[in-house]
């Protein structure tokens, strides 16, 4: 038997009807390419959206091409997401911080039929223009320019789109299965691939982020999304906050501390997210400055864990609520976000604090495990470490123009983090997978052993690897770069991880070398160390 | 182009088992029809679910079934919706308050096969039983008791039915546009018509009332809901409830003030939704008691909105925030909640007050409108007064066995109440459209002229009606009943209206007559005034 109410497919561009309605004079401010403030709002932006989607048609882009976007958080990106995803095409956001070649691989494998940019990235356009071999239209960012002109003649122009723009387009009603967005992994092994979401997992996907216990998103918030829009979708707040009706304050390309303090100040930003680097810049630049950041309540942190001195910082100097919240691309991205539980409102700051320090519990809609070697699901106790895997509404199936699955047999994403749940549901991510040191069936975390090591003064960096080992497969050992002018041994760092950890947890050695290579990120390439000092134990004739 | 993440249904069921898996110790409390109070928690009633599920497949009943319940707010009606929706059945909730051949009515229009009943409503299952002709299964809502055997032999007891259930029953991955539970109207006109909800209507309503600007429903909160579970789905917190981890407190059949308020207390409630005379009750009884009611931070009224000088008692006195929703059983229920946006942060007091008594702005899903005589759509200026009509992913389509859509030819859903919009969104139900005066084509709201003729201390009751006039077709008079012991005059009450309403809104007659009939609600019955003063104007020779 069928249910007898009304079905609508639930479709991007229903949040940019709703935003424009509901809406309509809540502002969206932004950082122009050139520096300058923009304030338009919703009912401007879905007009705009609506000229740029008719426009584009008559471009000759349809339903299902791929139109590319290099580009800042600003208003121009904002309608290019809504006119491209609402008129049926693929919104494609390009990382512009890729290297050229990878670059022109993720263009050329989309099969990319326009791209829109923004002026700072011109020279990327124009360097590998003649690689890219799909693309059709360049769009600029901006208004009619001269320079643009002069280096690339066959540009168009996306005021001037807008201008031509037919204001009485209609939305077409595709079906919610309809593809509205791809993105591409960072890919640190191989090829990136493509993470290709519809409109039915980013429309079920906005409301599960916008719930209390995950971004808590209102009209009565003004969010300033400092994660970028070609990072996991800015983590889904350009379409969270036409849903809700926020108030949205975009930085563009200024994201340096006193720039996104003017804008927290003067806009009376309540809600920020971004990963920990920010946040470090962005207090310098309060204490510098003497701001009290009076309306800023909450900081949403991704990517990576903050240090518990930065959530103090925030809780005890600006009465800033630090929320962790973990996912991927492959998860559109939000998989889980660190909110107690009314259980949790008696628990003492220590407590507290340590709690806040994960990755937090999953909203409805995201499933998550644990599994050993074998694929076996451990038990959510808090202390098992396994291979997390999720499954969800808006997780990914399949990559982008491949054939095999995403999955395991069983229909689980392997997220390649080593994490533990407890039994309130609340994930630890404990290491990557590749790193985690398997001594004797059992899994000892790398970062855990690390941040024992870097606790000594004499300690500059250390990465905990697994060598070789005869008995127990692999045993931990640590590679550290002492501090300057410091001499620590190796029994000294050793008698670190006395009463830290378990005493089979405690590594074998410890090795000393002049530097520890790193990725252009930052993280410290662990296979070159384990190619290097994989043996060391062997060697030394355990 | 299809999208490639994962492509799971929208199942009621999946609210069960994540609330069962994330949120397994929050606490379920229930006072039975006995008077105690029942603790359970999420992981317990998943189990109880699913074990119902099974039996219920043993007893016969198959995917599609009707499944009647006749309870209070309680755990094993709270089980018996997971048990019944997530196996696929309809969970057709009946209201013991109505009239008992509306009763058999709606039992044998919905064609229920089983009906699961607290013992409270044992006198009027045995009196209706023999004219129920499509209930099979008899199922009471509690342990084996023999006063049960003795008045129906046929019963089936819904604790021995978990018992013998299948803990190992595993919910079936049916389509999310199966039909899910069945409510019927109220029907003051003609006979009661049934709404029948469906997984993915009920899911996406689910997400949306949970929102930070409809009921914000979290981990961290503790529900009382007073409204029924078979008025509007309680107003679909039990599903949210699930979906979002809150704890659950439920009344039974003890809605007095006292016994509401000692739950509020010892349970700790935050957040306690329901109609306007339940707060009344709360209200003295807390003043009574000496409650500060500290922990109740929010109220949520629906049915009627509420008077001033609540909203300001629960505001003033126990910091808690009532927020008004409105809805009906045909838009499963929520239609609007009134939250401020943030442009509404600088509102003095007085302003703040008046935007809060209205009903509010619709959530993303729901889209509103109002028309006039001809149908056509009016601004949303806040002025123009229209039939307000609703569509949106949670709206009745075609009511339970019927033909006919219930909608416009266009496809909204008209609610039947007259309305204004503002530029905001902010919705205000000024009458019933069956109510409203129509003056030379000008509508008058007859519940603004009621309030200003009550306002005279000598009026006790009054009703504006519209009364036939040759030149305007309608003009509106007041019917009066005055006080005690008053003699108020028709001048004198016409003039209360100087300077309150237009000239031309100014009733034209006041009758005074010695009683308003009522209907059972306590709702004045003005078709019948219509009927017997609505020549009232000719009569008098106008």
């Amino acid at each position: 038997m069928l249910g007898s109410m009304m079905k609508q497919e639930l479709l991007i561009s229903d949040l940019i009807v709703h935003a424009g309605k509901y809406h309509a004079d809540t502002e969206i401010v932004s950082r122009e390419t050139t520096g300058e403030l923009n304030v338009t709002n919703w009912s401007a932006v879905a007009a705009a959206s609506r000229r740029l989607a008719s426009a584009l048609g008559t471009l000759g882009l349809e339903q299902g091409d791929r139109v590319a976007t290099l580009a800042w958080n600003n208003h121009r990106h904002l309608k290019t997401w809504f006119a491209v995803s609402g008129g049926g095409m693929v919104c494609h956001t390009l990382n512009p911080r890729l290297p050229p070649e990878q670059f022109i691989f993720i263009c050329n494998d989309a099969g990319d039929r326009a791209i829109l940019f923004d002026k700072t990235f011109m020279p990327l356009i124009t360097a590998t223009k003649a690689q890219l071999k799909t693309i059709e239209h360049f769009i600029f960012m901006g208004a009619r320019d001269e320079d643009v002109v002069a280096a690339l003649p066959e540009a168009v122009f996306f005021d001037e789109l807008i201008e031509e723009g037919d204001d009485g387009y209609e939305w077409p009603r595709i079906s919610e299965n309809t593809a509205c967005s791809l993105c591409y992994t960072s890919g640190t092994t191989g090829n990136p691939k493509g993470v290709l979401y519809y409109h039915r997992s980013t429309m079920i996907h906005t409301f599960a982020i916008s719930l209390p216990d995950a971004l808590a998103l209102s009209a009565s918030e003004t969010i300033l999304p400092v994660v970028p829009m070609f990072h996991a979708n800015a983590w889904g707040i350009p379409y969270a906050a036409a849903m809700t009706g926020a108030k949205l304050v975009m930085p563009g390309p200024m994201l340096d501390g006193d720039s996104l303090l003017g804008l927290i100040d003067d806009q009376k930003v309540t809600l920020a997210l971004g990963v920990p680097t920010i946040w470090m810049m962005l207090l310098a630049s309060a204490e510098k400055n003497g701001s009290r950041m009076a309306t800023l309540r909450r900081n949403v942190i991704g990517g990576s864990a903050a240090a518990p001195s930065m959530i103090a910082a925030f809780r005890d100097l600006y009465d800033c609520d630090t929320i962790h919240a973990w996912g991927m691309t492959e998860t559109s991205p939000l998989g889980t976000a660190n909110l107690p539980k009314g259980k949790h409102a008696d628990l003492d700051a220590e407590a507290m604090a340590l709690l806040r320090l994960g990755q937090g519990r999953p909203p409805f809609g995201i499933d998550l495990r644990i599994v050993d070697d074998e694929g076996r699901p451990l038990p959510h106790d808090g202390e098992a470490q396994g291979a997390l895997q999720c499954r969800g509404h808006w997780v990914v199936e399949t990559y982008f123009g491949k054939e095999a699955a995403a999955t395991t047999d069983d229909g689980w994403f392997d997220t390649g983090d080593v994490s533990s749940i407890d039994a309130d549901g609340f994930m630890v991510i404990r290491d990557r997978t590749k790193d985690i040191i398997k001594s004797g069936g059992e899994w000892i975390s790398s970062v855990d052993l690390e941040n024992i090591a870097v606790s000594h003064p004499g300690v500059a960096m250390a990465a905990a690897i697994g060598a070789a080992h005869p008995k127990w497969d692999e045993r931990p050992i640590v590679i550290a770069v002492k501090a300057e002018g410091a001499d620590p041994s190796e029994g000294e760092i050793i008698a670190m991880y006395d009463g830290k950890v378990a005493s089979w947890q405690v590594p074998d050695a410890v090795v000393f070398t002049d530097e520890i290579p790193l990725n252009a990120t930052g993280k410290m390439l662990k296979n070159q160390l384990r190619a290097r000092f994989g043996n060391t134990l062997i060697e030394r004739g355990v």
